[in-house]
């Protein structure tokens, strides 16, 4: 059982997962939680390191941020404590949760589980900090943007866990973003890939990295609400019938940065060595797009989270000097993107999204697609509203049977 | 060096200390800082846990207290940073700082200072999170109150430090508490002996744990302010020069509880099997006290801090079941003490003790002596009174060589 940030926020809340857990255990089952800091601490603690330094080291950010969990892991097992219930905590040291050495956004290479099954065939409740890791020295890491997600699923695999429960602040996965889309629809079941689509799309429920594990471990996701006891959203492994569905949701990117470096060396290796840079400074690129001008050189494009704008820039600096290119950032562009499994096999999806814009006034900068998505990149002003329009296009506000027959199915063989 | 609480308390405070150790630094010396948590952290926390559970599991408690430290290290170290200078963070799990598990109260076994001297002689300033051990298994243990000082001392003497800093909110160790006592002096030098008595007598600046550990290992400890560049007090190993002041302070404990059993059994090792129970429940024993009644069984008397009434009440009522006994306690109590190196050579010290407190009308409830100390257990309404007139007595607020001639020596060789 995972409980996000806004789910232990304060003692009354610790409480209430504590009770949670507590009911898992009374039914018999063995029960371990993994608790984000709470509420605001992190943004806090970010707050605080800001005050001292512009540019703080990473692996002391790191050391810094890691103590938001900690603080949760311990009350938690004194809330379960208070009630009746053993429970002990454990930070990523205390289970050999092992990682790389990338500060700030490292992955997991393992965790030491005899710990955790020691306490819980002793009848506690174990408790364990999201977010962080430690390196084989024993530094602290911590796993990036909803780390706190790969750490529940990263426990749960390790375990063979039976069920993975994500409690958060909103009753499951939606259609869209409910806040930006009045009738979005929370989704019953979603497939693992069509989720990693929408998580690297912007939909911030769940961390993709946290995906792609259960989904290489095969281990189902309930994303439900901490504030009342309503079935979620399952992610689970792609069946047949979900590709009834021709689009499951849509999503929006607002924050992106668009770098485009002009006058590059047309040869071979450049984009490589421009690619490589960025991935040795830690910087996730978005979509790429390459073209030749007309005066022989190349136009490489790519867009990044506005997040890591000032690493993009040093690295993309130092790339402009050697290959003597010149670069050209804008700053203010979203994506809106749609999903479904269900694209594999019906027709004229990306030609109702492209009219529903138009139609908008809404101008298309560039498409990408893969085989279950469709991408375009807009301007940021206008991000929200495209978001709605393409929302209401696929009638993703009506329930999945009620909606409009889709296309008719491909000729081409479905692929296995 | 270490800095306390209140002189880390906020990014500026950080920024200062840090600047202090960067002068260190510049000057050719190696730096390791000790830092504690910022300002009211450790408090904040305390009630963070209160407001989940009355009696708090004491491991949850050093997990969840050994992050305001954490905190603190990062931070301090990303300062140092911003100035140009190199600079780690280590948590006590990160250079082995092994401990006991007795939870709150633990004592340090071992320091794996290895990753210190690596990082010093690759040039950075190092700091270390105060106050927190870990166990052999790595569960995060506290040292108790104080217990950064005791990671000063400790690092300074695995490192065997030319120097060793303890910079703090006041200018050094006073003939009395300041707050108590407007006219308290500051004291240029101190033994490690005197320095004991006081701290476990309710001086509150250093814990007697540190200044044991730097007795042992005999490292000059120089308490100074981290306001000014004044110099503040050091406390050393003994000296022949230091016996020509009678005495060198006074102290007072103010938050004394006092149990008194009665109708003891009086054979023998039953004051064994109470006070076997005591340690064992890790509760701190003052002063004892054993005399036989009238009808043949004994009275035991102890104080005790307040802090440990909840435990100590727990033991005590489990002694009287099984020794049939009754307990009486008493809250309100304080005790008012003298010290010196002084006392060993010159006669008289405790009867102007005595004399001075009767001339005030403050009633002495029991006496207690070491070779170095007086002390005088009192109503706790009457202690503030009491310090300041023994205070006087002495002539504490006088430069030593002000001071009235001291009663002429005893007639017994001095003790080598």
């Amino acid at each position: 059982m995972k409980f996000g940030g806004s789910s232990v926020a304060d003692a009354d809340k610790i409480r209430a997962a504590a009770a949670r857990a507590l009911a898992h255990r009374k039914a018999g089952r063995q029960v371990v939680m993994v608790v984000s800091a709470m509420g605001d601490t992190t943004d806090h603690l970010i707050d605080l390191a800001r005050q001292i330094s512009a540019d703080p080291p990473k692996r002391e950010m790191d050391q810094l941020l890691a103590t938001g969990e900690q603080v949760t892991i311990s009350l938690m097992a004194m809330a379960l404590e208070a009630m009746g219930q053993r429970a002990i905590s454990f930070t990523a040291g205390q289970i050999g949760m092992i990682t790389d050495d990338v500060h700030t956004k490292a992955r997991i290479h393992s965790i030491d589980v005899r710990r955790i099954h020691q306490q819980l065939d002793a009848g506690k409740i174990v408790i364990v900090a999201g977010f962080q890791g430690v390196t084989a020295d024993g530094d602290l890491t911590t796993l990036g943007r909803g780390g706190s997600n790969v750490t529940l699923v990263a426990v749960a695999a390790a375990l063979k866990a039976a069920e993975c429960e994500n409690y958060t602040d909103v009753d499951g996965i939606y259609t869209a973003d409910p806040r930006i889309v009045p009738n979005a629809r929370k989704i019953d079941r979603i497939s693992y890939e069509e989720m990693l689509e929408l998580a690297s799309l912007g939909a911030n429920v769940l961390h993709n990295r946290a995906v792609e594990f259960a989904k290489k471990y095969n281990v189902p996701i309930h994303v439900r609400s901490s504030l009342n006891t309503n079935k979620g959203t399952l992610i689970v492994a792609e069946t047949e019938s979900m590709e009834r569905i021709v689009v499951s949701g849509a999503a929006l990117k607002e924050k992106l940065f668009r770098v485009s470096l002009r006058k590059v060396p047309d040869r071979p290796g450049v984009a490589a060595r421009i690619f490589h840079q960025l991935a040795t400074g830690n910087i996730v690129v978005d979509d790429i797009i390459q073209t030749i001008d007309s005066d022989g050189t190349a136009s490489v494009s790519f867009t990044v989270d506005t997040g890591d704008v000032t690493d993009t820039r040093r690295v993309v600096e130092g790339l402009c000097r050697k290959l003597s290119c010149q670069a050209v950032y804008q700053e203010n562009l979203a994506k809106v993107s749609v999903v479904g499994v269900g694209m594999r096999v019906h027709t004229g999806v990306a030609e109702r999204m492209f009219a529903a814009l138009a139609q908008a006034g809404i101008n298309i900068q560039n498409i990408t697609t893969s085989e279950i998505k469709i991408s375009c990149l807009i301007d940021r002003a206008q991000g929200r509203e495209a978001l709605r329009v393409v929302h209401d296009a696929f009638e993703l506000g009506a329930k999945p049977s009620d909606r409009k027959a889709p296309a008719p199915a491909r000729k081409t063989p479905r692929r296995q």
